[in-house]
Order: C-alpha cells, then sequence, then structure tokens
C-alpha cells in the first residue's frame, strides 16, 4: 500500500499564487520567511511527515492509547516521533522567537500541519493541541503566565489541553458546570470534563490543561464562564516541577477513529481540588476561547483537506497497481485508474482537495496579515475575510474530507472494506473532523449570525463581488476550459447570492428558524462557490505562467484540467442549493417532532 | 439507546399505496396472500426483529466471528437466532409451498428482508445468501439437485453461500481461474475464492456452497465460466450427510463493519478436489448468476434501506433526549430535536428513506407480477420496469444508506464518535453495501448499457412520461404543498431527460468513455427523481385519502409534509446532476493518469 508524500509542488503553487507568501513575508516580522527557508521547512517538514509520522498511523490505529494503572500509554513509536518534534522545535513554528519559536507565519504553519495530519492525524492532535493551548497564553495570560508556560509548550517539552466539554456542555458551553473557588492566589478547581483529547499521556513530564469552569456567584450562562491554567503537576516559580495536581483521567473513549489520540473523561478535584490559576479577568473565559476559535478551527479545517489529501493517495496508488477489467474503449485489462468511473472519483477527490487546500491556506494568509500587516485597515480588512472564511474552512473542508475518505474506501471495492487495507482507517479517523471544535451546524450557525447578519451580509457580498470580476475576466478566454470556469464561476456565485439574500430576507422576517435550518446548506453552498473561486484563480495563474513561458511538465495544464473539472461537476451544486435554500427550508419543522 | 422498532405503518402504506399489494394478491400462485395474512407476518416478522435480532446486534459487532481450530464460531445468540428463523419457515417466505415455503410475494419478504437487515445486518446475511442460494438452485438447477438441496435450504435446515469472487476476480468475474475437472458423475474444483460471506459457521451441519469455476477448455472470459454446486458435507441421495467434502475456510477478513457477519476466504481442493455437481449446462455459470441478480441487488438495495432506517431510529432517539441549547426562537433548553438544523437532518434521512422503500417495494412487486401476471405482455413488461430500476434501487439506496449513517453519527455530536452510543456501527455497517453484489461503478454501468441503451432509452422515457403525467396532476393541486411537489417533480424529469438524451447522444458518438464516465451521475439523477415520483405518488395517494374523509393521527398531513421536504430539498439535486453529466463528463479523463 502507498505512503504518503508531502504533496510539496501543490504547497508551493498555492503559498505563491493564491496566499501571496510572497507579500506576506515583506510583513514586520516575517523577515525571517525567505523563499529558500520556507521552501527547506515545507521539505524537511514533508520528510519528517512521510518518514516519522506516517509509518505509524496505523499502528497508532491499531494499538490505540490505553489507560493503565492510572497511567496513559500511546503506541509503539509515539515518543519517538513526538522527540522529532520537540528537537526540530517544530511545534513552536509560528510561536514568537522571545518564547523560543520560530516566527513564521501561520500560513507556512497551516502547510506543516497538513502534512502531519495527513500523515498521522491521531498523532498530529498532539502538537496541535500544544499549539493551541500556547497560543491562549500568549494571547490572553499574564506575564507570569507567559513566562511560567509558554517557553515550555513552544519547545513541546510539555503538551496542552483544551477542556471544555462536559456531559451536560457540549454544543452549549453555557451549561458548564465545573467549579473554581478561590485560593489565595490560586483557584481550586472541581468538576468532570469529557472528550479531552491527549487529557492524559506520558510524552511528556508535564501536561498544561486550560480549564473552563464557573466562580462562585458567576452569571448564568456563557457570560459566567472562566478560563484556568491546571497543570498536571504543579509548577514551581523557577519553572521546576512541584507535586502532582489533584487531576486524574479516569477512563479513555472506545472511539470509531484516532485510536492512537487519547481521549480522556479527566476528573479534577477528586482530592480536594486542583490548583490553578486564573487566565485574564473572570467570566471572559468563553471570550479567551473565542480569540483562539480561528486559529484552531482552521487547523481542523485543515484536518479535513488533510485526510482527504491522504485518502485519495491511497486510493490513486491503488487505482494504478490493481488491474481489473477492460476499461470501456479499451482492448486489454487495465490498472483501474484507466476506467472511467474510477477517473471521475479520483478527479472529484483531486478537483476538491486543491479547492480546500486553496481556501484554507488564504485564510491562514488572512490571519497572517490580520495580525502583521502595519495598516490598521488592512489588519481589519484581513481579519473580516478571515473570520468570514473560518466557519467555512472548518465546515466545508471536514464535510468533504468525510464524502472524500468514503470515496477512497469505494475505489479500493471489496478491498477497501478489509481493515489491512488502510482506507477504511481514513474514513473511521475523517467522520470526527465535522463534529469537534464546533459541529457544522455550529460553525454554519456562526456563519450566519456573526458574519452574514450582524453586517448585513456586507462581507460576503464583497466576496462574492470580488469573485464575479473574476468570473468575469475568465469568461472571455481564449481556452475553452477557462471560458467554461469563468461562466460556471458567475452562476455559482449568482446561487451564493440568492442564498445569502434569502437567509438575510428570512432573518428580516423574524421567525429565528428559519436563518438556523437554511445555516448548513448556506455553509455548504458557500464552501463549493469560495473553493470555485480559488480554483478559478489557480486556473488563471496557471494559465499565465504557461502564456509567460514557463516550462511545464504537465502540472500547470493538470491545474486548469482539475479546475475545470471542478467548475463543471462541483460548482453546479451551487444552484442546488440555493433552491433547497429558499424552497426547501419551510419544509424544515413541517413535520411535528412527534411524528417523525 | 433506542432499540429498532418496525415501521410498520410506512410498510403498510407503501404496500398498499404505492406496490399495488391488492392487485398483486390476485395473481395466481398468491392466494395465500390475504391483506390478513400480510399483516400478520409483517408484524410477527417485525416482533423478531425488534425482540431476537436487534439485540444481538451490538454483540455481533463486539465479538465478531472467529475463526479457531478451524471451526468459525459466530457471535454469543447467534445459534439462538437463527433457529427462531428456521422454526417459523422464515427462509422459505417467498419459495414455493412444493419446497416446503410459504408461497408468499417477494413484495412481502422484500418488507420482512429490511427489518431483519435493519435489526441485525451482520446476522441477516445469512438468511439472505440461503435465500439467494435456493432461488438459484429453484431456477437453474436440476430436478434431482432440487430435490436434495432445496427443502433443506427452504427450511432453513442448511444456510447457502454465493462464491464468485477470487484474488484476481472481483468487479471482473471473466478473470475467475477456480477449476472444475469432472469425475464421473461430478466434478472436482479446486481454487480459492475470496470475500465468501458465512462461507463457513456452525450454525447449521451443512452449508450448500455455490461456486462460479472453469472446465477445461472453456473458452476464454466471461462465456467459460460454470456454476457448481458445492456442499460442505456430501450429500448421499436419501438426503443424508456424507463424509466432509474438501473445502476448508483458511480465514477470516477483519473488516470495518458487519464484524458478526464471517467473510471467509475459502479454499477448494487442497487434498484432491471439492466434489461438485454441475448446475445446468457448462459455460452458462455467469448467466444463471444473472437470473440471480435482480433479487440478490434488491435485497441489497434493501439493506441500504434498512441501515438508514436504523441509523434514522438511533438519531431520532437521541435527538428527542438530548437536551442541549436553546434553539432559535425558544426561550428554554429544549431536547435537540427542536434544533432547527438537527430537524433539518431527520427530515432529510426520514424523506429519503420513505423514498427508497417506495422505490425498492415497487421493484418487488414488479418482478412479483414479472412472474406470476397470467398476461405475457404484462409479465414483460413488469419485468423491464423491475429490471431498469434494479441497478437504481442498489446503486442509490446504498449509497444514500451510507450518507444516512454519516448523518445519524452527526446527529449525536462527539456522542456519535463513540462506539458505545451505536451510530458509528452504523455508519461501519453501512459502507459495504455500495460495493458488494457489484459496486455503484457496476450497477450504473448496467443501468446505462443494459437498461438504457440496448433499448434506445425507451424504458427510461417511458417511466419518466409516467412521471410527467403525475407531476402535471399535482401542479393543479389546491394544496400548495402538493403543487410545489409537481412543480420540482416536473423539473427533475427534465433534468433526467437530459441526462439520459446526453448519453445516448455520448455512445452514438462512439467514445465509450463518455458513457462510462457519465454512468454514475446518471444513477444519482436517476435515483434522486425515481425516488421524488413515489414521494409523489405517496403524497397523492394521502391527500387522496384525506379528502376520502380517513381519520388521520397525523401521519398522511406527515407524509404530504415529508413529500414536500424531498421535492424541496433533493429533487433539485438532478439539475445539478445533469449540468456535471453534460458539462463534467468530457473533463474526467482531462488529467491524464501519471499527473493526478
Amino acid at each position: 500500500m502507498s505512503e504518503y508524500l508531502p504533496p510539496l509542488r501543490d504547497m508551493e503553487f498555492v503559498l505563491a499564487e493564491l496566499a501571496g507568501m510572497e507579500r506576506l513575508a515583506a510583513l514586520p516580522g516575517f523577515e525571517e520567511a525567505t523563499p529558500e527557508l520556507v521552501s527547506s521547512v515545507l521539505a524537511e517538514a514533508g520528510r519528517i511527515a512521510e518518514e516519522v509520522l506516517s509509518p505509524l498511523n496505523r499502528i497508532g490505529d491499531r494499538q490505540g492509547a490505553r489507560l493503565a494503572d492510572g497511567k496513559v500509554r500511546t503506541a509503539d513509536g509515539w515518543d519517538h516521533a513526538y522527540r522529532a518534534l520537540v528537537e526540530g522545535t517544530w511545534i513552536g513554528l509560528a510561536n514568537e522567537s522571545r518564547w523560543g519559536g520560530m516566527g513564521l507565519p501561520c500560513l507556512v504553519g497551516t502547510a506543516v500541519i497538513e502534512m502531519w495530519q495527513s500523515a498521522n492525524m491521531a498523532f498530529a492532535l498532539c502538537p496541535m493541541l500544544t499549539q493551541g493551548a500556547a497560543n491562549a497564553i500568549e494571547a490572553c495570560g499574564s506575564e507570569e503566565q507567559k513566562a511560567l508556560y509558554l517557553p515550555k509548550l513552544v519547545s513541546g517539552e510539555w503538551t496542552g489541553t483544551m477542556n471544555l466539554t462536559e456531559a451536560s456542555a457540549g454544543s452549549d458551553l453555557g451549561a458548564i458546570r465545573t467549579k473554581a473557588v478561590r485560593d489565595g492566589d490560586s483557584w481550586r478547581i472541581t468538576g468532570q470534563k469529557i472528550f479531552i483529547t491527549y487529557g492524559d499521556h506520558e510524552l511528556t513530564e508535564n501536561i498544561v490543561h486550560l480549564v473552563l469552569a464557573r466562580t462562585p456567584d458567576a452569571p448564568a450562562g456563557v457570560k459566567g464562564i472562566s478560563l484556568f491554567i491546571v497543570p498536571k503537576f504543579l509548577v514551581n516559580p523557577d519553572g521546576s516541577l512541584g507535586v502532582r495536581n489533584d487531576v486524574a483521567c479516569v477512563s479513555l473513549e472506545h472511539k470509531l477513529g484516532i485510536h492512537g489520540s487519547p481521549t480522556a473523561v479527566m476528573s479534577f478535584g477528586d482530592h480536594g481540588g486542583a490548583l490553578g490559576t486564573l487566565v485574564g479577568e473572570e467570566n471572559r473565559g468563553l471570550e479567551y476561547m473565542f480569540v483562539m476559535m480561528n486559529h484552531a478551527r482552521l487547523n481542523v479545517g485543515v484536518q479535513g483537506l488533510a485526510i482527504a489529501e491522504r485518502a485519495y493517495q491511497q486510493a490513486l496508488g491503488y487505482a494504478r497497481e490493481r488491474v481489473q477489467g477492460r476499461p470501456a474503449g479499451q482492448a486489454q485489462a487495465t490498472p483501474i485508474v484507466e476506467h472511467p468511473d474510477v477517473r471521475r472519483i479520483l478527479m472529484s477527490m483531486k478537483a476538491r482537495i486543491e479547492a480546500m487546500r486553496a481556501l484554507a491556506y488564504v485564510e491562514a494568509a488572512e490571519l497572517d496579515r490580520a495580525h502583521h500587516h502595519p495598516d490598521p485597515a488592512e489588519r481589519a480588512a484581513a481579519l473580516r475575510h478571515a473570520e468570514f472564511l473560518n466557519p467555512v474552512v472548518k465546515g466545508w473542508c471536514t464535510e468533504q474530507g468525510v464524502d472524500i475518505a468514503s470515496l477512497g474506501v469505494q475505489v479500493h471495492g471489496g478491498m477497501g472494506y478489509v481493515e489491512e487495507t488502510g482506507a477504511a482507517q481514513h474514513y473511521r479517523d475523517s467522520r470526527i473532523t465535522p463534529i469537534y471544535e464546533g459541529t457544522t451546524a455550529i460553525q454554519a450557525n456562526d456563519l450566519v449570525n456573526r458574519k452574514i447578519l450582524r453586517d448585513k451580509g456586507a462581507t460576503a457580498h464583497a466576496v462574492l463581488v470580488e469573485a464575479e470580476a473574476l468570473a468575469g475576466e475568465l469568461s472571455g478566454s481564449g481556452d475553452l476550459r477557462i471560458t467554461a470556469i469563468g461562466h460556471a464561476l458567475a452562476e455559482g456565485i449568482d446561487a451564493a447570492r440568492r442564498g445569502v439574500d434569502w437567509v438575510l430576507a428570512a432573518a428580516a422576517g423574524g421567525d429565528a428558524r428559519l436563518p438556523a435550518g437554511a445555516a448548513v446548506p448556506l455553509l455548504d453552498l458557500l464552501g463549493v462557490v469560495l473553493g470555485g473561486h480559488q480554483m478559478a484563480r489557480a486556473a488563471r495563474a496557471a494559465a499565465a505562467r504557461l502564456a509567460a513561458g514557463a516550462a511545464d511538465d504537465g502540472f500547470l495544464d493538470a491545474k486548469i484540467a482539475t479546475a475545470w473539472h471542478y467548475a463543471e461537476t462541483i460548482l453546479p451544486r451551487a444552484g442546488a442549493l440555493a433552491v433547497a435554500i429558499a424552497g426547501g427550508t419551510p419544509t424544515v419543522m413541517a413535520v411535528p417532532a412527534d411524528l417523525l
């Protein structure tokens, strides 16, 4: 079976042509990010993905993480792989150098994360969560907290977790019951958290838990939640480890996939209260979490892309090797990659993967601009764009990832259903991505309420206007494929407008159930169209390179052909979704719940 | 967690209103099938599904089937459940009474199969395969073979298997290498078969293998394959068991799902050759298999429906119990079934399940008419319709089943990813259905080549003309929901015509890769539209009952609302698929295989 090969060629194309890497590198703070350094970082990260992480992917699936004698053991080789990340300062790739990071753009970090997630999603969650914890402390912690925790998290000497969910508080964090009571300079935390990724393990000597809890007399709901740092081992002021804190992993979940990632039930304060320190001010915990949300959700969107890429490579490898049947129009039995329907599936996977990669990387670049551009107006515009894309990248890429992993099984036929092949693991692993870090419905809710209704559709329409200009430009091309892309994009934009405007009108009408019922189809629609916009940009860039006389080994022409496939097969879904939004939303509640 | 409840209400509605149960019961041979008997058969089958089979579903998943000391053991309780089927003559439900069967229509058998597959798909494969083997022998065997094997298979005293696939002969059965050499009145079979469902087990004292093999000097490819009966234990002329035959299960597959079903690698003839008898004539094996194909594929399509129904019930049960968040437009936290997006998912599941049930049952009824109608022209017309529907029911219902099982996981949020919940099992189990008994591509190939191109689209267009008449009738209704259904159906039919006509034109153009590349999207399109046609018929029937003054507890009105939801959210996909067929097919091969 084929192992993972980093798609560096496409990554570098997207960085250069779609995400504006060159302009990013010119921003203050990114002086290090020269083209040479970025290329060598990607190549080396790809080597680690291919040679260190990927070979452990199936071992992790088979062995899983195990809890025994109060300790959580990860799969064979996990510790070695983790040390490789620490030794290369990989976890702090995008952190500031004063905390020991490399200070590279989030865009580069996103490409690196994609490769690690493709290679071994269950493993790569550990550094991903650690980066998230570091970013939260960097953004919201006190100087003392930063000094105490950041160097250890950025280096990877310790790992980090996010402790949000409770049995009765999943999508609704306002229902959290974990308590925090002041005890001198510290707080005593008691409560149980579930679904804590890498909640416990033996990879590092300490684990830094970020915990949402409620202080006495806090207001009800989401406005009464505070954020605490609760280390597994208390940390002395000099950074050395103190005694074990009152926090324990009481069980691990038996999950559909990502078996190698320990998903813990964590108990805080069984023996008097786990000691923690408050991050920022009381009752602002959810706000601090939202600071992190863009990166965290982007990263999960990238997981959708990454598992799709891995499933694609697996299916393509099988399709090239497996000889079966005589395809239509051919005289001999051939590898199944020559069968039109197998090719159709592979093209559909490839086209959507490239669209997802472009969309996710563009969001990452916008986040970099939002933090590093010297002009406040540019920063604000970049943040608006990134925040608009954020739920789409998270929601759409993860839903596509599940579908693409399923197609990967299908390409294998019966062999895809046998676990030894590996295709089934991607199908199982992918299924968590539209759920955690906010389900697709939560993303769609964010998209509709915060990103569309709040500014009366201004950002959405601005994004569509920009795409429309490109569609018009392409429609006049001499290459019939590019003309077709322009026409299909224009129709997609038209459908997106109808969808957005319907939701705006429905919200104005006062029945809040209507925009809520249309939210996921609208997210899907915008994913289809914005992905199509990126593919159209990619086709234009490839055509421009060719027109400028670039030597092409087929990559640039294939990029145009892939964008054409996307335009003719994926973009038409936008029209169906617009109809379903307008006509279908009123039917959503048409059957009473007791008659379902 | 909710267990399975047989959806008898909807089944009886479909039988009566859409599949023409009353007219079927009037056909010669079906005199037994009175409304009272059919109702009591369904109720009793439902009781077995609910009380006997469903409680074993998770046990089978966890324990799986195991091979030890040369014996295959099924999960705890499997033997008890199997005996319950034997004691009720359930396996021979649709077989002739002279072999011990009940002589009921395939339509009733289909409803029974649906319930068993919903309750426990891994278990229900065993009687399903046994019925298939019995039907093959009934249709193609000699009188001696029938007398020897049929009573035992029909009673369930022995089980049956289908041995088709080999390591290098999956979708392409022409590549089969298993050999059969004449030895007196018998044949000696040698070769290895893979993916043999219930290839070995201890549930019965004998197993009847139907084996495809090649005789010496047989023509190459599919025209040189013969069919043999190869029992696990040889059968003496008086029906008593003789010595063990030279056939053995050498291993079981470790699969993504249906763990309770042993999927065996079977070795024939390791010690000189397994003894078998030829069915019919040499080199006509594949033709005999095709006799079985309609029923076998219908049954797998029903598995897609069945797993979708189970996943729906599971998700609905969870959505009614799980309290989380305040839905848009409500003041209090409520069960998540009140959240518009959860309701949208449930409605989408429900609408497609009802469409699948109608489509599958209509095909079953047509197969009954094709075998029992006294008028040869009616028989031929019914067979044509059934054969047209066959690949659509198999391909579309199984693909929908996978999607619906995935939505079932999504409704559960994080709990869906935990195996204990049960939603994940449906997601894993469902994934085999678009693969075995011919992948979706194989179904689509059958649809395009045998069911559309062969008669130049005559059957396809006749089916669409009938649907169009209904669309016109509904468009004039006074109920706005029904008017909307009529309009949406008319647009769907229009899209279906464009798809069919494009494929006809492409085939006439001579590039065989074009119809092959368009085949799966066309199957999907026809599934969407023919499912929509059935839902429109259902809405008309419900409205007619209401207009006739039928007492309604909400079921009939919900049926209309569900058809409306289907029309507004699922039918619009037809237009997108028609565009993808016409514009997208030429892009399928646009990137050379080495540049994928």
